[in-house]
């Protein structure tokens, strides 16, 4: 057994609105040590996120050699550590050569951060999300169709030769945990089982009459009121009228596409749900770490491009 | 100058979820006095609403003889002082005679709260809109055609002879008001000035494809941050969105009707510059003190009968 310490080669970084994570990389990939600190840009003036990243990376770092940290996420935006400035659709996700550098006080730090990308028309934006898909491009290299992610703004985006030709994005988890916790519709939200067949009626009545929608979300608190018999679950309900809602309008993106989706568990399998009772071919990507992937995509790219 | 006091021969009440305003009217139905306290249902045990009631009553009353007094709004709901359970569509406005009487302590109050109106089918309800509607009667006896009330929960209210045929609420006031405050749109929505140009323009957009409401949302936020020239004001086309968006599912309602519009200014002015530009027959009639009118309205109905 050797004490010889193991210093990585470079570290990845995803560093997002609320977290930091990071994970320390040999020279062959492999994961030497991993974290996450809920120090996310939100808390974060500019001149605290070298510190910030020095108490994680100072235990593991070779005492005098310099190491490569290639970030991406929020840390990249205008109130972030540093900006580096959205590139524009149509592009491939951005690897390390179009990072931004990033100066910092410590001569080990050789910080690059990953911009995120604009489309002009219609305006959108992402700053995270094309590092999830760079992720799904390294483990399926030939992928041509839509990549949907699933989340607190949803994101759908066509994919063609590597490149990611156009996006568009939907506030619907925003507006779920606005709905759910925050509005009249509270009371009527137990934490009652899922109930598939409540959550399908709910998508297939957003799909067929989507102008009625904000008459369809009262509904879900008058059911109760004017006691119901067999009410449906106003939960289930709730998810499938948004997520139908959603659906009706990125039908552009999925219809006749091989769709990937990219998300936690729960939230993934309802879109799946949904999407297959609407005919659509759609399939789960596990995307544990998928980030990390990613993160290693880009910097290969940058490595591939040295050689 | 006579230095005789002039006692209420009834007493209007309008108790909601964050207010208690009263009206002492003279047998003549001129009002001798009025108020408004901060004491709404949200903030009341049952057992407090009577002793919140004689805190304002006591120095207008006389000091034996028994007064009238007729409420309407959430006192009535299951969670207020006493329930006065919803009726039930078609029906008329709720007068005194289906009013419930509430046991009181004090015997020189004899108080009556007017029930709410549900809907079965799609499941609806309103609780305090059934007296303004009340107040458009008695102002306009002989209408026939639609109500818009715009606010938090917008309501649509078909009238035909005197009787409520059906109505359907949209959460648009309150959704606009988590999306502009609550929402990632909050840093992009400003008190500018209105612009009329922007929020007709976004009504359209939201008519003509109210599924992507949804995408349409999260571009105000990227419209900022794209740099797009000459962007549209965010919060006069959030608004255009969300009102747009209810126009589309509320055209049953509107489309070839006479609309009477009954709400705050600004927001029935908004309303009024919609409908009007998608070609619909609409009308604000100014709605200060319309619930008085309907307590007055559901008051002389009683005493009609009764003669």
């Amino acid at each position: 057994m050797s004490d010889k310490k193991l210093f990585p080669a470079w570290v990845a970084i995803d560093w997002g609105t609320s977290n930091l994570r990071f994970w320390a990389m040999s020279k062959q990939g492999d994961v030497i040590q991993q974290g996450s600190v809920p120090k996310g840009m939100a808390g974060l003036a500019p001149n605290e996120f070298e510190p910030t990243l020095m108490s994680v990376l100072e235990p593991i770092l070779h005492p005098s050699n310099p190491v490569h940290v290639l970030c991406c996420g929020m840390a990249g935006s205008r109130q972030g550590w540093h900006e580096a400035p959205y590139v524009t659709t149509p592009c491939p996700p951005p690897d390390q050569s179009i990072g931004v550098d990033v100066p910092t006080t410590d001569p080990r730090l050789h910080v690059k951060i990953l911009p995120g990308i604009k489309q002009l028309k219609p305006a959108d934006v992402m700053r995270g999300e094309e590092t999830q898909i760079a992720g799904v491009l390294l483990e399926r290299p030939d992928f041509d169709g839509v990549i949907c992610m699933p989340g607190t703004h949803t994101k759908w985006v066509h994919i063609s030769a590597g490149e990611i030709v156009s996006f568009q994005t939907f506030m619907t988890g925003e507006i779920f945990a606005l709905l759910s916790k925050n509005s009249i519709l509270q009371h009527s939200i137990s934490n009652s089982d899922w109930n598939r067949a409540d959550f399908t009626c709910a998508v297939n009545d957003a799909v067929s009459n989507p102008k009625t929608i904000a008459a369809q979300l009262f509904s879900l608190r008058a059911q109760g009121l004017v006691g119901q018999e067999n009410a449906p679950d106003a939960r289930s309900r709730l998810s499938g009228l948004l997520i139908g809602l959603e659906l009706a309008g990125a039908r552009p993106y999925w219809l006749g596409q091989n769709v990937i989706l990219v998300g936690e568990e729960g939230i993934a399998n309802a879109y799946l749900d949904a999407l297959t009772d609407l005919g659509a071919m759609a399939e789960i990507l596990p995307s544990k770490d998928i980030t990390l992937s990613g993160l290693k995509f880009a910097y290969q790219k940058q490595k591939e491009a040295a050689q």
